[in-house]
Formats: structure tokens, sequence, C-alpha cells
């Protein structure tokens, strides 16, 4: 359902136009410094306002510190952040309940919740709750510094609208009039050798896992990926040459057999093109049974890959923080 | 750890070379028919032996029931199903201790586990493994049965070593004394609209978290996947194309907003080249600090993606399962 | 941690002085009518504010909700609920860090996370948090409403004081100056057979171990309970008497094998004296290091197990509901 | 259902007539030494074949290590023991589907389970499978070995028929010609402070949970349990005598507000009086639909609360060893 994670553990919740969206972190060590204006940057990262191809809402996006902060640190008791919605246009969302907007999860949640959702901007399905994650990455950071050695995990834009130049990408989105995709790599340096679990819970099961709870994500591959399927296992194998465990290559994008093997994780995502796209397109009228068609008239992304990157790092550090707490890497109190 | 799924659970244990893999299934409606001989057709598929580039172990795969089952169908309590492991040759892994074999979990178990893994024949990481994983899937076939409309589940080998054409990809193998990768495609039809949860519990999540525990799974795409990433978002919406709700393209998958919509659930996956390759490869010895020369002597697949598909379709029966009975399209007594 | 559920399931946050405490609720059945006036009859009982005996803070205890309602119906979505905390005296607990008050959490709570706790008013282990039991409560009992037949739970204390008359035990409080314990029934009629699990999740299981989240509770039994120890088993046992499976005792108290036997679900609970008594008493003082004579200022009740039954009934309705939506006797969507 | 723990965690699965009851053992710390004779101790304990009123099965209980142990130590993967049934007797049993057992789960499972249930001897439900128990209790108290300080945990028949001599007790049920149950109690020491979660996951929730997996348990007290509902509050708090931290009484059971405090856990568990007992009793005859009078024939115990105390050490030592591996008292590898 809403939750994710062991030993620490999040529970999502919120919608596009409610009052609030937020998420309860359980299980986080105490002690760890926290305040509000270290969310800036993350947040700031994913609102990507400024970036050409980026239209996102205008809000503040401050985190409302409901509870396990306690003299800037966290007590060790759950964590509940919110982030008030007060940039709400309901108008541009009325008739989305009998038109369900093309590539989103209008229809599918209505099939779900058998019409009881609340359809407005997407309600609970919308990328708004992204701030909630990116939440949560903000303190998984936070506690990755914990660790021994020195993690460090970012994600990066590495392709859009097929182009490996970003700008080109947007341009031709831009000039097409139409949204486009991209991919995402995350890289993730540091990390000990061992992390996962041999059947079930291997790296990579728990790493995609939470990455396709972000919106968009249709695709993932870890290392050398699809193109591992075209290589013979002589290549493929990383080949140790020297005896302190050096390779040439990290064709196994760092996990080797579900478990983290010492090297650099390795991974990369592919985003869909954003679903809303000011092109028209045929939709079904649920209330008149006719196929109309549709454009989007609301504030929206060209190219909603521009923003993943930070969330992207934000359930990786997430998931490697809770495998580093489970493993006792890192301590229950500072 | 080692269990997954959480009306339908499994827990897997057992070794290579042990006295005999297991699974444990909880959850399982009581009622369901089920013999030896159900599992004869998957066990062989696995087994995979007749074909060129497969040489697996001479094992009878008998399924042996020690819980859960009376009268030949399940009675709703813990079905555990071992096979026995007759055919262990130990001596060819004796020295695996000191080499670990480049692209194997030796040496990342090594490190978890502190050296007291079972390290012959990969322990708990082999292969031999996915015997209980297709047990669980002859199960889960048997209870989709018992569900509304028709559900099938399939998975072919689309491509190996680089090629469409399975025989020409098996046979480059064999003229290169290499292994090879490939791609499998698993199509799911029949399915109702609605599973999946909002976020953490996606579609994808729960099938991706699963797939990623077949070894030697390195990436997952659903849909159009990676290829989503280049296109425009007119072209990768799924439109509607008359008031029945057909549409022309399935670039979603199946899946829009983490949930299925009722369409065909398709998605591929990416398998490497067998680690064990019969090329010699540089290594670590461990006992003695040095870069060794290695081979594989003992038996092994030339493209282990050719055993995958029927893995690859009892994991996503399982999770399918395990959603329709939580959705509550199956009941838990027949 | 601070979560419990399967099919439902809650998760708690705040503490007793932070800005709001909480509870999110997510597997809920979609288009459950609920408004905040549904709350106010048993928000009022756990406040028991008109009982002698009782000086609870005054709150207003209004639920906010910030997710997963909608047009006063659930959407499916997660629910959750706050309480703000208007009625904060902080500078009552202002030495409790130094001087960890008898019975308490105060001193345990400290030694496990550190001293990074929010120590004041008990912070996260606060009886405030009851609050937010109370809450699920009221949504269960809602959604019990939609089960087959007519289920209804109710709790009662029964004994305060060791006096069956629960006047006569208050007064025996007030006149020694002295807090008091109690015991509370709790009877659940109308519940289908059958429900619970063979082992670890026996309804009785499950019932103790959400009954033992409830502050203050040191004891549980079910039916004959304790007394069954000095019984044969000819008179344990509850005869059938006719062949509509009626019988004249009750005994097992509705549970036989761990499993709901379609009889009246019967327990009772041992709720210890408030620890907060206005009696002098010793403890330490941490900072000095010295024995001191303490007694309790702030309001406090003189017997907690008068406010209980309401929180008892919340967190029975819970798990019941739970059992009820995982065997299906409750829909997804209304 | 059939799985119980966290950070380690047991999978129980067999039936009383099947072919082997067992458990799987998941989270185990690597490097345990184990081997079949360190089982004899418990195992004859749980068995109690030599005390008057214990009537057991004669099985050899020699536990089968399926997985998870390589050369006599735990590997880290999943611990998988079966204990065998090779004393079954079906025949004693083969009118039981008809004529339910007054006081057993016969009926309740077969409510359940629709009639697909295995009815031989209690089928799942049956005593037999705490040898499953008593298996992870003899490897939980070798992984407390490892856990700082010196943890012995140990539970004793303290009350039989009603009579505080136990032999007395017995002497009861034989003159009787009855079965009678009796009280155990568990006394752990040497517990670090801090153990447990503040809300649903306390110390007793934990241990209350898989305490009501044992069959024929009815209640559960810590400390002063239902006594401390007749106490005053100065009289039930343990008031701080020295500043050691030494208190005179313990009336808290070694748990405030959740957490372990330091000092003895100590509980009392009300076992009810066995079920099967030689007088006649009314049941009915599910076939006939007629009332019948019952009495048991085949091999049964007087007093079950006999055999309670090496299976309530299993499970409470199980519990607290899970809680020490979370808060990293004890390292996931030796």
């Amino acid at each position: 359902m809403n939750h994710f994670g062991t030993a620490l553990r999040v529970s999502i919740f919120g919608e596009s136009h409610g009052s609030a969206v937020g998420i309860t972190i359980d299980g986080c060590p105490a002690g760890i410094p926290l305040k509000a204006s270290d969310f800036e940057t993350d947040m700031d990262r994913r609102r990507g306002g400024t970036h050409a191809g980026t239209t996102p809402r205008k809000e503040d996006d401050i985190p409302v510190f409901l509870s396990g902060l306690f003299n800037d640190r966290t007590t060790g008791a759950p964590l509940t952040i919110i982030f008030e919605n007060n940039n709400t246009r309901s108008s541009d969302y009325e008739t989305q309940r009998d038109i369900p907007r093309p590539g989103h999860a209008d229809m599918t949640a209505s099939q779900k919740f058998g019409g009881y959702e609340d359809y407005r901007g997407g309600g609970h399905f919308s990328g708004r709750l992204t701030a909630c994650l990116v939440a949560a990455g903000v303190l998984s950071k936070k506690i990755l510094q914990y660790a021994p050695g020195d993690i460090i995990c970012s994600a990066m834009l590495i392709e859009a609208g097929g182009e490996d130049d970003i700008e080109k990408g947007i341009q031709k989105a831009i000039d097409a009039g139409d949204s486009v995709g991209g991919i995402v790599e995350c890289i993730i340096q540091g990390l000990p050798a061992g992390l996962g679990e041999p059947f079930f819970d291997s790296a990579e099961s728990l790493i995609s896992h939470i990455v396709f709870s972000i919106p968009a994500v249709k695709g993932i591959e870890f290392g050398a990926g699809f193109s591992a399927a075209k290589m013979f296992g002589s290549q493929h194998n990383d080949a140790i040459e020297n005896n302190s465990g050096k390779t040439r290559t990290n064709n196994a994008g760092g996990i080797s057999g579900g478990l983290t093997n010492g090297k650099d994780l390795v991974f990369r995502i592919a985003v869909k093109p954003t679903s809303s796209t000011p092109k028209e397109q045929q939709t079904l009228n649920k209330r008149s049974g006719e196929i109309e068609l549709f454009s989007v008239k609301g504030r929206h992304d060209l190219c909603i890959a521009l923003r993943v990157p930070v969330v992207l790092e934000a359930v990786t550090a997430f998931v490697l923080t809770d495998l580093l707490i489970n493993a006792q890497y890192i301590k229950r109190v500072l």
C-alpha cells in the first residue's frame, strides 16, 4: 500500500487539491539535526521552475514538521512532514471527471476506487506527492552522513527527447508544441559491499520497487542493463585486474548476486513524455460515451524528466539508508 | 529478506548443495486441486535440457509436499514444497572458496556473511532455487483459474545474443565458445483494471521487485519502456479510438498510474549472459592474493535466458495472484 | 514500530506538546461516509471530563482531515486525521527532564532515544495519542456496518480500585488522595466464525498486540481467562447443548483454536493505577544523582481506567475490521 | 498469517499427521554454532514424557536441517528445520471429522477453511507444531549468548489445578479422571533498557502476540498484572530507593511505557485445562445433526501446562532476540 521500508519506513498521504500532502518517516535514528532550510535546495530542484520546459505550480514547498523533531533534532519517534497546498485551481479540473486525461491515472483510479476518488488534479496519484519523496530524501541524505565512508547519491538527466544534448531535446518539445521524455542516470558512490538480500530483497529489487513509485517511470536498468543482453559473458563479467579488486568495467552496475559489490552503484530509468501534452488528443467522454478531442489547458511541464533527478536521488537515498540501518552500518541513536 | 507477498506470501530456502531447496506458500486459498504431476510441464521447461546451449543438472525435480495439502487439495494452511538435491557434485566447487567466479555472487556473499556462507555451487544464491519459484508459479496459475475472466500469463525469449532469431543467437555462443544473454517478454491477458496501489505498490513496483529476484536479470521495461523516453507525448499516450475503450497502441504496457488498465500487461526483461563462460577470465585468488586465469569446467548453460521464461511467468503469476486475492477477485475458500 | 494492521493499516505520530497528534489509516474501503461530527461521541467519552476522578486537558479534539476524504466519503487513499494540540502547558514539565516521573516512560524513553526524545508531557508516549486510536475506532465502527450481520463492539469499566461499584472505587481514590486502577471488559457480538489465523496471528494474538499499545494496560484474559487455570477440562469446555450449536457457557470467550467461533468475543484487561498520583514518592534526580521526593502538580486523572473503555473499543474494532476485510466479509469499494 | 518477527523472522508449517512439521528462521546472524544435539534438552522438556499426567506421542523429535547450516554454523541464509512425523495413528481420528472435539479448533478450522483442512489430529492447529517453536527457541537462546551481558530466559509452572504444589494439582486431575490447567511464569534477566517501541510494538504487545500463538493460553499479565488493578498508584509505582536505580518492588514487570526498563522482565500466563479430557462430554455430530456423548480415547495429557514452560521460553527468547538484533545489540555476522 502507501508505505515502504523496513528499519526505516515511510508512509505517504495527500492529494493534489486537498489541504496538504505529507509523509511519515518511522524508524529514523534519534539525534539527526534537521531544520526547514535543509529542504530548500532539493525542493527547488524538484520545482525546477526556472528551466525552459517546466511550468510548475507556484507552491512555497515549506516543510511543516508535525512530529518527531525537538530542538532541531530527530527524536526517534515518527517524523511527519507536511506541505500545504496553497495554489490549487480546482476550476481547471472540473471537467476532468467526465473526460479522463489520456496517459493519466484518471481512468484507472476511477475503476479501482469506484468513483469515490478525489479526481481533482490527479488526486492521490498526482506528481505533487513527489514533494514528500524529496523530503524523505533530504532526511535520508542527512542520515547517510553517519554511515562509514563517504556515500554520495546523485542523479542526472542524460537524455531528453531522444537527444543527449538536453537543451536540444527540450527545444524539440517547444518547437513541436508537444511533450518529451528522457533518461535519468543515478550513481551512488561509497557504498559498502554486501547490502541487499539474496532473493526477494536484492538491491535491484528494492531500488526498482521504489523507483517505479515515481510517476512516469517505465523502465529501469542496472549497469550495462539492456545492452548486457547483447554481450558475450566474457565481455560482460567485470574482470578483476589487480589484487586490490580493481575492475576495468562496471557492467554489473555495482550489484553482483543481488548484493552491492563495493563498486559504484549505477542505474538508469526511462521517463515517459509528460502525459499532459498541449497537442489535441482523442479520449472518451465518460458521461456522453462519445470520443472527444482533448488538449491540456492548465500549467504543465513539457519534459517532466527535468524534475525527476532529485526525486530519484531521494528514493534511492531512502532505500539505501534503510539497508544500511538494517546492516548496522548506521546506529539507531547518534 | 527471503519472503515476498501480502495476502499470498512465499518464503524460500535452500542451497545448491544442501539436502533440498524449498518454498512455503502462505495464504493459499483452501480447496485448490494440486498434485505432483501438475508441476511436470513447467519444471521441464525450466530444466530446458533438450535445447542446444542448455546443460542443466540432472535433477528429478519432483515436488515433495511437506504440508498444506490433503486429499490432493490445498488446505489453507501453509503449503511447503521441497525439491531434493540428488545430483550435487561438490568436488567441482572445492576451489571455489579461494577463487570467486567472475560475475557470480561468490565474492559479495562472502562479504555479506563473513565467510560463513555455504559457498558450494553458489549456495543460497544458486539458480537452483528458481525451481522453487517455478513451483510457486504452478500453484499461482492454478489459483488464477478461479479469478473472473480468462487470465493467461506467458513469457517468451524474444532475443538471444543480440539476435531476434533465437537459434542464430545460440549458435553464435556455441561458435564463440562463450555465453550470451537475451531478452524475455512477458504478456498477461485478461486482467481486470485497477490492480496495484497508487504509490509504493504500483503494479510496476511489485512486478519489478520480484522479477529482480531472478538471477541474471539486469533490466525491466513496461510497454514502450526505454523507447518511450524518445517519443513525443502525443505519440506515447494510448488514444482511445471508440467508446468501448479500444486503443490502437499499448505504449503504457497495460499499466496507467501504477494500476492495471484492462489492456494486456506487457513487459520485457534483460538477461545478462551466463556468468559461467567457458572462456578464460581473470579473477582474484583470495588465498594467494594473486590474479589468476579462471575458466568454468562444470556443467553450465551457454544462454541462461533460455530457461528464464518459465521462471518469469511464475513470479509474475504469483504477484498477480496476490493482487487479485487482495482485491477480492479470488476467494479465500473455493 | 508505529504502525499496525495488514489489509487496514494505521500509522500513528505526534507528541503531547508538539503541534499535533495524528494517524494515517491506509487500506480503508472507498465510499465510507465520514464527517467531523461522527467523532464527537467517542472523543467525548475519551475526555471523560465530567466524571469525578478525571481532569483531562481541555482540548477541542476536533478531527482535521488532511487527506483521503472527498465529498464526505473515504476515497480509498490514505486517510490522515490530526488533532491539534492547543492546550499545552510546557512549564508544568520543565523539571521533568531531570526528575523522571515514577511509573512513567520518562526514564526508559530517555534510555532508548539517548536523550533526544521530546520529554515534555511524556512526548510520543503520552496518553494524548489515544485520541488517534479513538479516531481509528470511529472509522472502524463505521466500516463494520458494511459487514454482514450486526457487529457490536462495546467496552465497560467493571471494576475500579478493587470495587465492582465504580463510584465507590473512585471515592476510595479521592478519599486516599491517591490514584486507582481498574478492569475493563470488552464484548463483541455478531462476529462470523473463522476470523484469525492458526498460529502467530490468532485472534487473541492480534487483539492483545494492539491492546497492549494502550498505555497502562498490564494484563489481558479471554473468556474464563486466569480462572480457567483453576478449572477441570470438563468444566471449561463449552459443551454444545443442542443441534443449533448453542452452548451454556462461553469459557472460551468466543475464540477456539485462535479463531472466532461465532459466540460473543469476550475479554478483560487490567489497567494499572494512574502513575501520576498526588502522593509524594521517591524518585531519582538524574542531574544531582540524589533521591528526591516527587509529587504530581499538573492536571491528572485519579483513575485513568475511566477513560480506557472507548480506547479499547477503538483498537478492538480496528483489528476486527482488518480481519473482516482480509477474510473478504467487507468489500474494498462500497 | 503463519510468520512472525522483523529482523529475525519465523515461518511455521506442517500438520499433526502430515509428513513433517517445520520452521524457517530468516535473518539469523551468520556464524552461530548449531548442531542436532543442542536441541535435545529442550525437546525432551517439551515431550515431558516422564512426568505423571503427560502421555505424549512417542516421537524422536530429531531436527533435520534442510538449509541454512554449513559446517555446523548458521550461514545467514534461511534456516529450515523439520521434524518428521513418524508416530501418527490416523485411525484414532477417523471419526473426528463428524464429531468435533469440544474445546478444540476442529469446528472453527472447518468453518474457516470450508472443510478442506487436514482434520487429522488437529491438523495445522495441533500442539505438535510447538516442536517447531521450541526449535526456534533453541536457536534464539544460542543467539542471545552474543548479546552484551548475561541474558537468561526461564519459565516455570507455578500452579496446576489451582494448587501451588504442582504434584498435588496433578494428583487432583488423576483422581478426578479429568484434565486441569495451570499458570506458567516467565522471567528474563539481564535485558538492557529500551527494548520495544512506543506504541504498537511495545514489549508487552510483541510478547503477548507470540505467546497467544501457543495453544491453550487464555491470559497474560505483566508484573503485578491483574492485581495492579486493585492497587493505589503510590503502591504500584516502583519507587527508586537509591541512586543506582534500585527499586524495592517490580510491579511493572520490567517494562515501563512499553519499553524494557533494565529490571527483570516478569510475566505469567494462564493455560486452560487440556481440552481432551477423559470425561464424557456433549458435542454435536455434524453428520447426524444430533448431540452425542464424546470422550477422548487417544493419548493425551491431563495437564498440558506441564509441557508449556519450554515453549514459553522459546517464543519469549525469540521475540527478545528479534528486538536485540533490531536495536543492534547483536551483530548480523559473528
